[in-house]
């Protein structure tokens, strides 16, 4: 007998040294780390009886060849890290279905759908200041502008595939056909505490969190610290720090929401003058675009109060919004019978994060399944997700399989 | 007749010409600007008959010349400014009192004592970190030690002072005999908005607030603002926010006590991240050190409140802290008459700004007088003191001079 969890932890472990050196994994796309990790993979894919390709993309793609099918179900996430990242974010959500089909195979199962693993160049966008080229293609949202973005030294993402031996002008030509694609599962560690609060190894994801950013500015009137009476100061700190808090207060009374002030700049900044300028964001996510929305409205009203009332004038705009995407229950459904199967029972909790997941949306029915990770630490050296857990992950992700089997 | 306020702005408006370039007036310590100021106020000095000498330490002096007087009253302020300053901080107090000693010389007045009159190089503390070296020399409180402290070129104060014509090695021989001080009276624009809302060209300062400055940074545990859930979180923001809003209360709430919040940093300030750090300041004035130090330790407290009810970490230092200093009754009384025959009523209002008074207050008894500052703007090239508001202050200084005579 195989122990599942514990060769997912040795592969997982043996392609988190192919980093740039420093602490945890740094593995950027289009890079020497890259092409590396993609042989270790190929190798993974080949050995589960994939046959494999590379697409122009930089996606390494392991494909199941069960004749007569002409249903794809896709399942993976990205090679890439974070810089400094951990073992897991991303390449364990290749490696763990991989061995799900290793294991299907090796029981000599047979499926009435093929399966395709993808191995995503870049989801985390760290080297260039966009991400997901490789799930865009699938789902035909790709945008070939892109191609002219450069990283920090100059190189173009154009320049840095053709180096990679790809190219990029057949991108275009990897969109997959809705009609035969009965779907999305990625498997990804939490990233949060809820599965450790709960004492599970695995969740199912209901939905991936919309997300909403405000820029928020202040403006009041400075003045010498000294010399300025309290009564009619129009302290632009003052009207942000009660927006802080009243963000702060509101998620904690909404199901469901997430709302930050992440970032905080005020001028003239010195210790002893009052602020006449305090420009925030706040960052809205939930897997309810309606309760996304009524928030964003709460603490925009909220905002243009504090500032009526402390005297200030406010620059308010809404910057970036993405919806959320509700998981399919084509897929859920299959998922969470395989986790309770493997459990006993099983918790459905939104994803806060975005992934790749998020781009295959577009390409058809799409569904998560969460790792239980260490102390919710994650985008860090000390990222942690246990074998057992990931073992649970194997067999509730072959017993998904053939949940769906027999659905299709 | 002489109109003395006409007389008094048309004398600040032509030493503002005595600028580097750029809005509003820049005028540093031992630069041209200081030599071509220093022309201009001996000529006012002369012109009102007193005696001038320039000092070790760049302060023009200039003196009555009452025979068999034993006692000295100094009167003065700076003749420098901020960078891009106004045309009346500082200077104001060299030019009025030299116009009110005019004054009393051509209506013929003797003094008992005699009047000297005190142009100092640096209050403001721009080119060098350090200020008030002239009053501290005449005050007995000089360290020789700032000699070597360099401005942005890399120029040494004693340098500077050299080139300046001046033989810093002289400046403690210029301690003034204390049993000899009446006092020293320091006429300032308010830099605040009192007088203005009071309806009143002219205020008799009561202290010089003493101020106490306190570093705190609050520590908490980063994380994805989308996957950490928000029960539990230990966002560094969120304690700041509430600390400022408490300070802000307190203040407001607390008779005599300035607190601002003036500078503010996060770590690590992006918008989808929970702030794990947030440094601030808090700066405390107030004319009363017992007001001052009960309201240290509520903010301390509250900071430390504020921590544990959010599961954070707090350090926290007081980084300065400088006492107050009390306005002399022995010059006050006499000042507040003066200002009550010229106004027929009088304000008492602390000072939230130190000044050179402060030192001076080292010498013997100190006093200031306020002089309405247009919307309590100030550091500004818009900087503004009415013609007939500066015309109150020459008469005023004028009778205070003569009240004084009887009691001594």
């Amino acid at each position: 007998m195989i122990d599942w969890g514990k060769l997912a932890a040795e592969r997982l472990t043996e392609i988190a040294k192919i980093s740039e050196d420093g602490p945890g994994v740094t593995r950027l796309p289009f890079t020497r780390e890259h092409a590396d990790a993609l042989a270790l993979i190929e190798g993974w894919m080949r050995d589960a009886g994939l046959e494999t390709h590379l697409d122009a993309a930089g996606t390494l793609v392991g494909r199941t060849s069960f004749t007569g099918a002409s249903q794809t179900l896709y399942m993976g996430s990205h090679q890439d890290s974070v810089r400094h990242g951990g073992a897991y974010d991303g390449i364990m959500g290749v490696a763990l279905p991989i061995l799900a089909l290793k294991k299907l195979s090796s029981e000599g199962k047979t499926l009435p759908f093929n399966v395709e693993i993808l191995a995503f160049a870049d989801e985390e966008g760290v080297r260039f200041p966009t991400a997901l080229i490789g799930s865009r293609a699938l789902a035909g949202t790709y945008d070939p502008a892109v191609l002219h973005l450069k990283d920090r030294d100059g190189i173009s993402i154009d320049k840095a595939m053709r180096a990679f031996g790809l190219s990029p002008e057949n991108i275009p030509k990897l969109k997959r056909n809705n009609n035969q694609a009965l779907g999305f599962l990625e498997v990804h560690i939490e990233q949060g505490p809820m599965l450790q609060d709960e004492d599970l190894s695995l969740g199912v994801v209901t939905a991936i969190c919309g997300i909403e950013r405000h820029s928020v500015t202040f403006h009041g009137v400075s003045g010498h610290a000294g010399t300025l009476p309290m009564r009619n100061r129009q302290d632009a700190l003052v009207g942000a720090s009660k927006l802080i808090g009243s963000v702060h207060e509101l998620a904690l009374n909404t199901e469901h929401l997430r709302a930050t002030v992440g970032a905080l700049d005020i001028s003239p900044n010195v210790v002893n003058s009052v602020p006449d300028e305090a420009r925030l964001t706040v960052e809205m996510r939930a897997p309810d675009d309606a309760i996304r929305a009524e928030a964003a409205q709460k603490i925009e009203d909220q905002a243009k109060e504090i500032a009526e009332g402390h005297g200030l004038t406010i620059s308010y705009d809404k910057t970036y919004a993405q919806p959320a995407q509700q998981c399919a229950d084509s897929l859920t459904k299959p998922l969470s019978k395989a986790v309770e199967a493997q459990l006993g029972r099983t918790l459905a909790l939104p994803s806060g994060a975005t992934h790749d997941a998020s781009a295959m949306a577009d390409l058809g029915p799409m569904a998560m399944m969460f790792v239980r990770c260490k102390d919710g630490i994650s985008h860090n050296p000390e990222e942690y997700a246990a074998p057992d857990d990931m073992g649970d992950a194997v067999h509730a992700l072959a017993s998904f399989i053939e949940n769906l089997a027999k659905t299709v």
